[in-house]
């Protein structure tokens, strides 16, 4: 259960360093690496999709700061250019945020010395991002029903984290720990991220997988074979509204319809407690290409309109429990939420 | 609004005729004709859903079987291997059965005149379909609402008919009856029907049409916009459940789950009231490649597991009505949609 290839590595070279990420957007046909040298080259891998997930975003936006440095760039400059890639998933702007904190408290220090911290915490961002999913497997795994399917939606895996994942860190914690069951990852049009990415990490891990069509997911859902659905999440606010992947709302319904408990695996910096609802969490705007074209193959009349919200939110009413590194909430999330992320700023003062 | 293409069409030749489609396996970007000079070549074009929708593949089983008759084969083999093309759709036994009927009532006539007869049959199912469709669309316009985005799923148009469509009819004839609408379209995968031949049939009449990929489809109901979701029909139980394409279920779902009224559009010749409910209706399985390749380039890992379900059943509680050429069934189904067959076999009579 080792995964083949790293999401994103700081990689130390004479300049310091550079980053290295796996192209997202070619697997898993290509294995094709990306190296970034400079925060503008982070910024636009982030907002090509080169790398996607909202953990692995905000680890890749928090090497994206410690390249700015390095570069000698302005530093508002570098946090508003990274920050300005993807509207939607919170970790971006909880990884820029941490790194603008730590260089707050470095005021008055050796350009050296900023440097060398300012990479310290981005390789720090990365090894925690992995330890974070494994907690997250751990809580996670007991609640997945043994001798049945789980149902996936989009890449909440390694590829979607520094490592080891969160919808499938529940999903390889429950294989570790035994459980015989399966997989049905949605293809998640349009870009595919289950098809893709998904299929391709649990086949590697030897966990038997199913793709389907994201239409597809209802019917089965219905069929009384499906345990139990878990996905990750972009941004969670603090009522336990879900942001995620565009088909999450659909498939939640669908599961409620059918009592099958719905799984939300998110580490705490996926929760936005200044939100008090979903309603208030931006929906980006992707653009046409990715639905009328499949591999550059066009599956549409040409100049047809297009709407491509890359992500949907699911209300909290739907959500069965939401897995963080530090346990399981349950409704009313506005405390149980609270309760979680308090955890955190315990564990790390 | 006229259509562009004729779906399938009888033409007279030395031989006494043979049947035209266009393949609507490469439709928008290509506009390939097939012709069919056997039944077997009809079977062949149904299987492999170079015609597709149910009422157009009751049109060419009718077409096929005066194929086989012209071809001089048995006619319970010809009957036969139309039959066992594709499970779900009733048109296509309905189609069958209708030419059996006639040749039953022709035994003893000259295989000339049984022949011309066979054949006038044929071209009359066609003719009738487009009837038909005109007929659904005049019950169905009074139902979509005024102002609001109607959201379809799969291909019921006129390509899924002899022309006009079903689910489409019922928004042609709102627009003709000056209502100021915009269509939604699923994409449907696996085979795109909606991307390609519904967003391309709806543009060729300049009706305003937004592509979206299928697990868009709850996001927009629950955004309020849409106001009416119709679509088309395989096959539907005694009961008022509904077989159609992959997917239909989930949005039935989720329109019931948001308010939005759920209409089916089709022909009494898709009712099979001999089915007490859906659960009697046999979903056909398709090739793994479907899922796995989009016009031949792969979209997921070799030797990925796939299930590929071609239809799903809607149960009738989230029906808001059924629309056929006779009128409006609502519930409870299993009186509703049996006093409007009755209508057509007095008609037939």
């Amino acid at each position: 259960m080792e995964k083949m290839v790293e999401t994103i590595e700081w990689i130390e070279d004479d300049a310091g360093g550079h980053v290295v990420m796996i192209d997202q957007r070619v697997l898993p046909h290509q294995q094709v690496f990306v190296e970034c040298r400079t925060y503008e080259e982070v910024a636009d891998a982030i907002q090509t999709m080169v790398i996607r997930g909202a953990p692995a975003i905000g680890v890749a936006a928090a090497m994206g700061v410690a390249l700015g440095v390095q570069q000698g760039a302005d530093f508002d400059t570098v946090c508003k250019t990274l920050a300005a890639t993807r509207p939607t998933a919170v970790n971006l702007f909880w990884g820029i945020e941490r790194m603008r904190r730590l260089m707050a408290g470095l005021q008055g220090r050796s350009s050296e010395e900023i440097l060398r911290e300012m990479i310290a915490e981005a390789k720090q961002v990365r090894v925690e991002d992995i330890a974070l999913c494994r907690a997250i497997g751990t809580h996670g795994a007991p609640l997945v029903p043994d001798g049945k399917t789980v149902l996936t939606h989009c890449n909440a895996g390694a590829l979607a984290t520094a490592g080891y994942g969160t919808a499938l860190g529940v999903i390889r914690a429950a294989v570790e720990a035994g459980k015989k069951i399966d997989v049905f990852a949605d293809e998640t049009r349009p870009f595919l991220q289950g098809a893709r990415l998904t299929a391709w990490e649990l086949q590697q891990d030897g966990i038997p997988t199913t793709l389907i069509t994201d239409n597809m997911a209802g019917h089965f859902l219905r069929s009384g074979r499906i345990g139990c659905v878990v996905v990750g999440a972009d941004r969670i606010a603090a009522n336990g509204d879900v942001a995620n992947k565009i088909g999450t709302y659909s498939v939640a319904v669908l599961a409620k319809e059918n009592d099958v408990p719905f799984y939300v695996a998110a580490p705490v910096s996926t929760f936005d407690l200044t939100l008090e609802s979903g309603d208030q969490i931006p929906i980006e705007q992707r653009p046409a290409t990715e639905v009328t074209h499949v591999f550059g193959v066009p599956v549409a009349p040409e100049n047809i309109a297009v709407q491509n919200p890359a992500f949907d939110v699911t209300p909290a009413r739907y959500v069965t429990a939401i897995i963080c590194e530090h346990g399981v909430a349950r409704a009313p999330y506005q405390e149980s939420l609270a309760a979680l992320a308090s955890k955190t700023s315990r564990a790390t003062v």
